[in-house]
């Protein structure tokens, strides 16, 4: 079957078609294998227990990308994109926009390859975070802290220098990249009824729900996302992409909004969206320390949440073994979430 | 050979002998491994960059047992200690007095067992602690917080119902259970130059030592001691046993004291041990946190120090491939140690 590349146009056709597919996926995780972990699967029979409260007996498997490198599932996609490049392409550099764990991430793939990486970041980020992209080699570009601006900004760098702008979800390199954690989910447990994946922009679930649409279709990819940020629900609901409102979620990793190429498989290929409340996030991230000893960012407390039953709908009974992605474990252990004033 | 069990009057009479030897820890090894997890051997390039600051390139290999059940490795000789009473001993139970990680362990390895377990416990334990014991099924016995009152209660609580006594770590099924864990690591790297191991009252870093004299004698087995408990540094260097003072170290699970048992191990079979001040105990111990995203108690963060050099005194250039082991997790996270107030 030819499965034409998803485009803006052939979206406005109203042909579906996504960003990637199994044999994409699979050739990504042989290309950056190399340079990336090959991530554990944890369970924990406490948390079992607490999944199966509603007198299902039910097993979760964690997928820690929180012990991925830069600490979250980002490198995968970002190190695919950089390992595609051309080598003349490549020479050129690369340049994105992100204060969050992308920033990071193609900081690092650019120093694995050898080549610059312009990093454009808001005046007002975290100088923690400019450090980290530093420490990775990276080159910190400062812009107004305003979307235009920064949009702008990484235009004019990718203009004066040739380097490839690299976005941190809405790019088919980098939804190929992040669906490599589901290659290595189904070969640890190949049967599972459901897999849980925080929700932001969709590179990540948009990755999963491709390779899952081929490995096991029957396997639904459920997507987990905060209520105070849920613009992937309401964009699922009504069919068209609606605009995330100023999100204030805790869950800072997943306050953007879907892409033209995430949308359509949020649209078709993910079975549902669970809603979590700020108060479940935070309690189920701080369970996840407790009792699984890791260390998580709110943003995969959300996928916890809906796994144990907090969220603002239940899943079905007949999800019984289920996957559940801890997506990163960058979190600012000076200010952990349930030690703030409230 | 013949190799006398280690007894107080054998010591008495400068018989060195030991509580066990590598063909008992195999044994506990088996009786253990249906009902403890063997927890993973992780690495990080970040930690192994600083443990190399001196010019030296190292390796460290963290061996997990802040993933063991309940949360720290001391399910291992409690579970090894219940399992070896006869049925009829086991039928009337075991008794201990801990507020530690001991009290959780000894209650979960009971209820494996299906036999009761009394847990004494001084009556200005945190409440938190309390729950723990008896959410793994132990009974939860009060007492003065005294250690005579402790002492008496216990030996009350064993007359009265015939209990058999399980102490934390003077006891040789105890260490015999403990040393498991070096089995699973020299199983996963049997090269190590060296294992650093958090010392306390001495059970696993006796287990250890005593496993690898026999494994792998060229390893080095090395102790993390906290200088503000520095009985067993002391009691190594002169000789006999030195009583801990009343120790304020952050390391709350390394407050204890040799007995005679680990003394003889420490004194003949660990090759070192390091001091660590308090300020690199958190500083490290946060490191592991926000590098690794593992959760681990400040005794785990002792032998990290060591391994990054931040002990009192640094480690020989020889020794590159490094084990180190994560006792623990059972921490507070309402009151982590680099949030309180100076």
């Amino acid at each position: 079957m030819h499965r034409e590349k998803c485009t803006l146009a052939a979206y406005a056709r109203g042909v579906t078609t996504y960003a990637t597919d199994l044999a994409g996926i699979r050739a990504a995780h042989e290309r950056i294998a190399p340079h990336v972990h090959r991530t554990p699967v944890l369970t924990s029979r406490t948390m079992d227990t607490w999944a199966s409260s509603d007198g299902v007996a039910r097993s979760l498997f964690f997928k820690c990308e929180n012990l991925q490198r830069i600490g979250a599932f980002k490198i995968r996609g970002a190190m695919n994109a950089v390992l595609k490049l051309t080598d003349e392409a490549a020479a050129r550099g690369v340049v994105t926009h992100s204060s969050g764990n992308h920033a990071q991430a193609l900081a690092l793939a650019a120093r694995i390859r050898g080549i610059p990486a312009h990093i454009v970041m808001p005046t007002n980020a975290p100088e923690v975070k400019r450090e980290a992209v530093r420490g990775y080699g990276g080159r910190v570009v400062p812009c107004e802290p305003t979307q235009k601006s920064r949009e702008e900004t990484a235009a004019r760098i990718a203009a004066e220098t040739g380097a490839t702008l690299v976005p941190p979800y809405d790019h088919a390199d980098v939804i190929e990249g992040q669906g490599t954690l589901a290659l290595e989910l189904f070969d640890e447990v190949p049967d599972l009824d459901a897999v849980i994946v925080p929700l932001g922009g969709g590179g990540m679930i948009s990755g999963v729900a491709l390779a899952y649409r081929e490995l096991a279709p029957e396997t639904q990819v459920i997507g987990a996302e905060p209520a105070l940020a849920a613009d992937a629900y309401e964009s699922k609901r009504s069919g068209a992409i609606v605009a995330q409102k100023p999100p204030v979620t805790v869950a800072d990793g997943l306050r953007t909004s879907l892409g033209a190429l995430t949308f359509p498989v949020v649209r078709d290929l993910v079975s549902e969206i669970v809603l979590v409340d700020e108060e479940p996030i935070v309690a189920c991230t701080k369970l996840v320390f407790e009792r699984m000893k890791l260390v998580i960012e709110p943003s995969a407390g959300v996928s916890v949440a809906v796994a144990l039953g907090r969220g603002q709908s239940r899943l079905s009974a007949s999800l019984r073994r289920i996957g559940v992605v801890l997506c990163g474990g960058n979190v600012d252990l000076d200010a952990l979430p349930w030690l703030k004033r409230a």
